[in-house]
Parts: C-alpha cells; structure tokens; sequence
C-alpha cells in the first residue's frame, strides 16, 4: 500500500503504481472507506451561508435579499487581491518589502492606479495613474491570437501575452481592476456566449493571479454614470466622451473599431470615481475626480 | 499639452487632466493624428498568417490545412510558459534562481510533474509525480463560491482559492497542466455555453499567470485512449478506471459526484503518458508509463 499523506488544508494521497490492483471495472460495491476531498473554499465559506428553500432544480436555489448581499460580499472577496486577511492573521508589516524587487510600491500606492477593462477579444486595457498634475492615462489593445474554430479563424485573447503586459506595468500591490461584466445579450448565439464567459474568465484569471483585485461592473452602471446609458446611446457616444475626457488620447480613438478603447479607458474613469458635470445651458461638461 | 510617452513594445500616452478640452461630443472628424496602438500579439503573429480568401463574415474566414496546423501551434504557444524564446533572446543561465524562492525547482523538473484539470465548476485538479516508487497522486476539488445569477444561487469557480491552491504545491518550472477543451454540447443552454467558456478561460488565466503551461484535450482524445470514448461510455466508466489506475485514491471517487475527480485523474494520467495494455482475453488491464 502506498502511504496516505495529508496536508493541513488540503488532502494528499500519495501511491505507487507498482500496487495497483489490475482489474477493471473495479467493483465500486467494495469501497468501504470514507475519505472525501472536500473543497477548500466549500469549507471555507459554508458555514456562512444561511439556509435555503427546497430547491426547484439541483444546481439553482431561491434566496433572501440579506444573502443576497452575502453572496456579493463573497464573490468580491474570492477577485481581491491579497485575499481579505482572516482574524488570526497577521497584517503584512508596514516595512515588508516584495520578494526582492525594489521598484515595487507599497501596498498603500495601489489606491493611485485603477485599471479599466473590456474583456471582449476587440477589447482593451486601460491604466489610470495620479500623478502631480492629475493623471496619466494609457491604454493597450488586448493581445489576441488567431485560432481555428471548427473551420474557422477567430481571434481569442492571448493568456501568455496579457500576462507579459500586466508584468511590464510593474502594478503596484493594491491596485484594483474594473472590468465590464460579463453579461450577453439574449439575441446573441451561444458561440457568443461561450466566448463572453472565456474572455470574462481569463481575464479574472489572470489578473487575480498577477495579484490584482477585480472588481466587476455592469455596462449599466458605468454608462449610466456617464449619461451613455438608453437606446439612443451608441459606441461613438463612448468615444467621443473619451476623446473628451482624455484629449490627448484622442487620436487613437478616432475609428470606429476603437470602441473598445474608448470603453476600457471610461471603465477606468468610473473606477477612479471621475464625475462628469453636465450642465444643461450647453453641452460642454467639465470633471472632477473623487477619491477611489 | 501632455507628454506624448512611448515605450518599446507598447504606445502609452501620458496626459494630464487640467489639459482637456470640456467639450461634449468632441468633434471626432478634427481628429487628424495618425497613433495608432496595435495589439502587441497581433504584431507579433500577423506576417505569419498567409492571406485569407474574402471573408464571407467579417469575424471568420477560411483557412486551409497548411495554416490550421500554424494556427494550432501559435494557439499552444500562447499558453506555453515561460513564452518560448524570441531568437535575439538569451535563455536563462542555468545558475539562475527565482526570485529568493530556494525551493523552486529547475525549469527541468518540470517534466516530473503532470497535472490534469477537468475545469467544470464541479470539477477538480490531479496532480501526478513521479517518485521512486512510480508516481504519486493528489486530487483536490476545484475551489468554488456560491453567487447570485439573476435570483438563483450557482456555484462558481473561486479564483482566489485557486490561486492560493497552486501556490501551495510550489509547482516547478516547466509543469504542463493538461486541461479538458470546452467544447459545449449543441443541445446546451446558452447558460450553459457561458459557464463553459468562463470555466476554461478562468483556469486558463489562472495558469499561465502561475506559470504554467496549458495543454488543452478534447475529451474525445483522452477518453480514445483509455477506451472511454462511445455513446456506452458513462461517468461511472470513467471513475472505474481511475479507481483502477489509482486504487489507494478509490475511496475518494466512490460517489456518483466525483467524476470531476476521477475525470482530473485521467486526464494527468493522459498527459503522463500512462497507456493501458488491454487483454483482451479477459477484463483487466495494465499499465505502462511512457515520458511526457
């Protein structure tokens, strides 16, 4: 028999091939042990959920307005990076410094950047910065690579590339991230829905991974922050308001596929907490800029 | 005006705030300057890419058999980790050390570990290392979080967690992790078709912001090889031969629900090239490992 090896958090088994019983099917009827993997984060966050309806169906379940904002809560903590200390943890001490990489801000720095993101594969990034005269702002086509569907070619984000960008930032630990939601429309057809969720998701990967917090935001909201929200409002609304926003930019905003800029670079701007203020005797509008 | 910046791979433009012209809607048609930001990997692949016949849609298009195998290895290496290396790059110096981390490692080592992700939400992660005694085996259920879809509670993965849970095994440079393809079925909701891609592109991110290399394997080709594929094939199959396979493992695959344990197990088990040496006289089988 191999040796059963447990970790604290996580169970390990640990066997050698040389003992494996060479039979198959094995009888399953003679597994009398009860071992059971269990999640960590089942067990992490199960206690804390209240109890629900009967379910109508076995994955999807009824819930109360107050869990309602549990839930949010949770799945906020599970895209924040570094994960919400628990109570017998020891906050990071003032003078920590990261694994020797001197150029790297402290944790406090993060609150100066904010990042924007449309996750769509025509999407973008955006960066933020504060500096002495107000803010810098960037922003980077998402790295995409062509791939074979079926029999045909489509564009999909590039994991290896995307993860090279965010490096090339130096982010500074406490940054966050707000990057639209994925929500498709009904009309669309499942090709896009699947690829709604993959850029959606790879994205979240990869930045939590690359320690950045996410925070995920509704189309809805930011536009409706920036008066772009109704029917009547269109992708070269987003852009012109960017081109406003951010003037100097402009001229890379200036065709229509650069929508996904102009979107990433506005995500941000809410994410910064940028207020436009419309003044109703004309159109022009001036900003201010609270405190992320 | 703001300083125009631009680094070496990427365009970054710098402006401040103070600057901007509060006019809404910008005149998008005075916009003149030709700055242009590129995706960095669409520079990097585009003179790769033969000419493609007039696309019939404006995101697809034909492709023939020659470039499909280019745009297969372009795909692959997208997840490769580290990205293989440009020609004018020097490979990294043997004695070279990660990031004061002494544990970690040489990128050759790598190749003794195999992980196997089924990336369903219900699914797990299998980790197989070769050792003395043959390889050992460890399977942890994919982390997940309860949240709110519209007013139902899904489980969905939890990036956080899975982060922390690749931390914890202090992977090696150059671990492949073989992950099933999501490739939905037809008969699927749309639902269903987003929570796919999210799954697959969340893991993905997750990885390769790890550093680790991402195989992805239609189920078709894993199954094939341990003879699971056909309509008769179940799930049950598929935790009966992991139970064969990994019998010291068995008692945590007993349950209908473990399938996502079982599936992890063989498809590392693919990637760690362990063939099965059907007899046909009977029902058993045996194993033989090959190098990955």
């Amino acid at each position: 028999m191999g040796a059963l090896q447990f970790h604290q958090h996580h169970h390990q088994l640990q066997i050698s091939p040389k003992s494996m019983t060479p039979i198959f099917p094995c009888n399953l009827r003679a597994i009398t042990t009860t071992l059971c993997l269990r999640s960590i984060v089942s067990e992490r966050f199960s206690t804390s959920l209240p109890k629900l309806c009967t379910p109508k169906s076995a994955k999807t379940k009824s819930i109360s307005k107050v869990s309602a904002d549990e839930l949010k809560e949770k799945w906020l903590q599970s895209l924040t990076c570094p994960p919400p200390l628990k109570e017998t943890e020891n906050p990071i001490p003032e003078n920590d410094v990261s694994c020797g990489n001197e150029e790297v801000p402290s944790s406090n720095s993060g609150s100066q950047w904010v990042i924007g993101i449309d996750p769509d594969v025509s999407g973008a990034l955006a960066i933020l910065k504060t500096n002495d005269f107000g803010y810098s702002a960037q922003v980077y086509d998402s790295p995409n690579v062509k791939v074979l569907v079926g029999n045909r070619v489509r564009r999909r984000l590039d994991a290896n590339a995307m993860v090279e960008l965010l490096r090339s930032f130096n982010i500074p630990l406490g940054t966050t991230a707000y990057i639209e939601q994925s929500i498709p429309f009904p009309g669309d057809g499942k090709q896009g829905w699947w690829s709604g969720g993959f850029n959606y998701g790879l994205w979240i990967g990869v930045l939590v991974a690359s320690e950045v917090s996410v925070v995920p935001v509704p189309s809805m909201r930011w536009k409706s922050e920036f008066k772009l929200s109704g029917n009547g409002s269109t992708k070269d609304n987003s852009r012109a308001l960017a081109c406003n926003l951010f003037p100097q930019i402009s001229s890379s905003l200036r065709r229509k596929k650069d929508h996904g800029r102009a979107e990433a670079l506005l995500i941000a701007a809410y994410g910064k907490g940028i207020k436009l203020n419309f003044d109703s005797s004309n159109t022009n509008t001036t900003t201010t800029t609270s405190t992320t």
